[in-house]
C-alpha cells in the first residue's frame, strides 16, 4: 500500500536528497456484466472485497449469490463480475449519481424512501464512553500505514469490545466498502456491529452505515450537519471528535450509558 | 457554511448537553441543457464558481464564452447551464466516469495523451522555502471554518508572495473547482500561479491544477505515488508536508531557491 521515492527535504538553508514513504494510489476498474462501470482509485489490498462493497453500496447486489463469478486481474488492474442476473447497465444508473465530497458514490439524494434498502436501524446495542475510549484507542493502534505516509483512512467493523476488521485505502468510502464487502463475501454478520472510521462524517457514510444496519458510527473527525441530520431520522448514534473519554454525540446518544 | 446544532458532551463521568458548530452540507444539482449532469455535495459559498470550475474541470466547457446563461436557485440547490453548443449528454460521457478518492470527477484513467488539455506545465516562477513558509501561513489564518468545525478543506491561488483567491468546502476537489471556476467566471488569470490545498495531493488533483497551467502545487499533507509521477511527467513542483521552512519537495525542485 505504499512505496519508497525520492524527495528533496528542503529547509530554511539546506536541501537534502532523500528516500520517503508515499501512499500508492491504484486505478481499479469495475467491469459489471461485461460493461464497464468505474475506476476506483484506491490502496491497492483487498480489491475483491472492495469491488463487492462498491457494488453493494451501488444496490447493483444484495447478497453474495447473486455474484456468480469475479475475477480480478490485479496486474491490469481490473476485477470483473458477472451477477445472476446479468444486469445491463442503463443510461438512467448513471444520470443518478451523486458527485459526493467524499468519494463520488451513487446515492440518489436525501429523501430516506427514495434509498432501496434504507430504514431505521432497531438495535439495542449500548455502550460506554469507556468502550468507546478504548476502540478507538485500539483503532489508532491499527492505523500504521497513515503514520508512516500520512496518506490513508482507516475503518473498522467492532463489537462493544474489540475490532472484528480493520480496513486501509486512500479513499474514506473505499475503506468502508471494503469492510461491508468482506462481511458480504465471507458470510460476517455486521448486526448490533459499530463502524469507526477516521474520515468525516457526512451524510453518504451514513447511508451506506444504514443499509448495513449499523447503530453506532464514531469518528474521531467532524460530521456534517447533514450526517447529523440523517443519523438522527435512521435512528444511529452518532459520535464524533473522540479524544480518549471524551467526545461529542451528536445523534441517538440514547446508546451511551456509563 | 455551518450551523449549530444541538450536542451531548460525554466525559468518562458527566454528560453535558450543549451547543456546537458543524458545517453545512448542501447538495447542488448541475443541470447542463436542461440535462441533470450530476449532484455535488458541497458547502453552499460561491456555488456558481462550484459549477463553472466542476463544468472546467470535466471537460465540458473552456472558456466563460461558452457559458450562454447560468442560473442559481439556491432555495432549490439548482444551477441550470446553456453552453452555447447546446451540448447532450451521452451514455459515453457517463461511462467515462471515475469514481476517485476525493470527489468521484470524471478523469479519463492515466495516460496524459487522452485527457484534454493536459500538457505540460511551461513556467519560469521560482520560489524559496521561505515564500512558500509566509503563503502556507497566510493559508492557515484564512483557514477558520475548518478551525471552528473540523469539517472543511481550504484551497488558494497565490502569487508568489500573496494569497489572491480563497476558498473552502467540505470537498477537496470542490474548492479547489471554485477557485478555478471564479478565475474563469472573472477572467484571473492562472499563470504562473501557485495552488496551496489543505488536502492529500493525488492524481486527480494535478490533472485539474495542469489544465490551468499551475505551476507549483503545495499542500501540509502527503501527496500519492501516483500524484508524484504526474507531477514529474507534466513538471509540476509538488510540495507536501509543508511545517514552517521545512517541507518536502516530491516534483520539479528546479523552481526552489533560496
Amino acid at each position: 500500500m505504499k512505496t519508497k521515492i525520492k524527495i528533496v527535504r528542503f529547509d530554511s538553508s539546506t536541501q537534502i536528497a532523500r528516500e520517503d514513504w508515499v501512499v500508492k494510489e491504484f486505478p481499479l476498474t469495475i467491469i459489471l456484466n461485461g460493461q464497464e462501470l468505474a475506476t476506483l482509485l484506491c490502496s491497492p489490498k483487498d480489491l475483491k472485497y472492495l469491488a463487492a462493497g462498491f457494488l453493494f453500496s451501488e444496490g447493483f447486489i444484495e447478497t453474495k449469490e447473486e455474484i456468480t463469478e469475479m475475477t480480478l486481474d490485479q496486474q491490469r488492474g481490473v476485477v470483473e463480475v458477472q451477477t445472476k442476473d446479468g444486469k445491463e447497465l442503463t443510461q438512467e444508473s448513471f444520470l443518478k449519481r451523486v458527485i459526493t465530497t467524499g468519494c463520488g458514490r451513487a446515492i440518489a439524494f436525501y429523501n430516506p424512501a427514495d434509498i432501496d434498502g434504507v430504514k431505521e436501524v432497531d438495535s439495542d446495542v449500548r455502550l460506554s464512553p469507556l468502550d468507546i475510549s478504548n476502540l478507538t484507542k485500539e483503532f489508532q493502534r491499527r492505523s500504521a500505514v497513515y503514520r508512516e505516509t500520512g496518506g490513508v483512512h482507516s475503518a473498522a467493523l467492532c463489537d462493544t469490545e474489540h475490532i472484528v476488521i480493520f480496513e486501509e485505502d486512500i479513499g474514506r468510502h473505499n475503506a468502508v466498502d471494503k469492510i461491508f464487502g468482506k462481511c458480504l463475501l465471507e458470510d460476517i454478520s455486521t448486526s448490533d456491529r459499530i463502524v469507526i472510521t477516521s474520515g468525516r462524517i457526512s451524510s453518504e457514510i451514513l447511508f451506506k452505515v444504514a443499509k448495513r444496519q449499523i447503530p453506532v458510527i464514531i469518528s474521531k473527525s467532524a460530521p456534517t450537519d447533514l450526517g447529523v441530520i440523517v443519523a438522527q431520522d435512521l435512528r444511529i448514534t452518532l459520535i464524533g471528535f473522540t479524544r480518549g473519554k471524551r467526545m461529542n454525540v451528536y445523534a441517538g446518544e440514547w446508546r451511551l450509558q456509563s
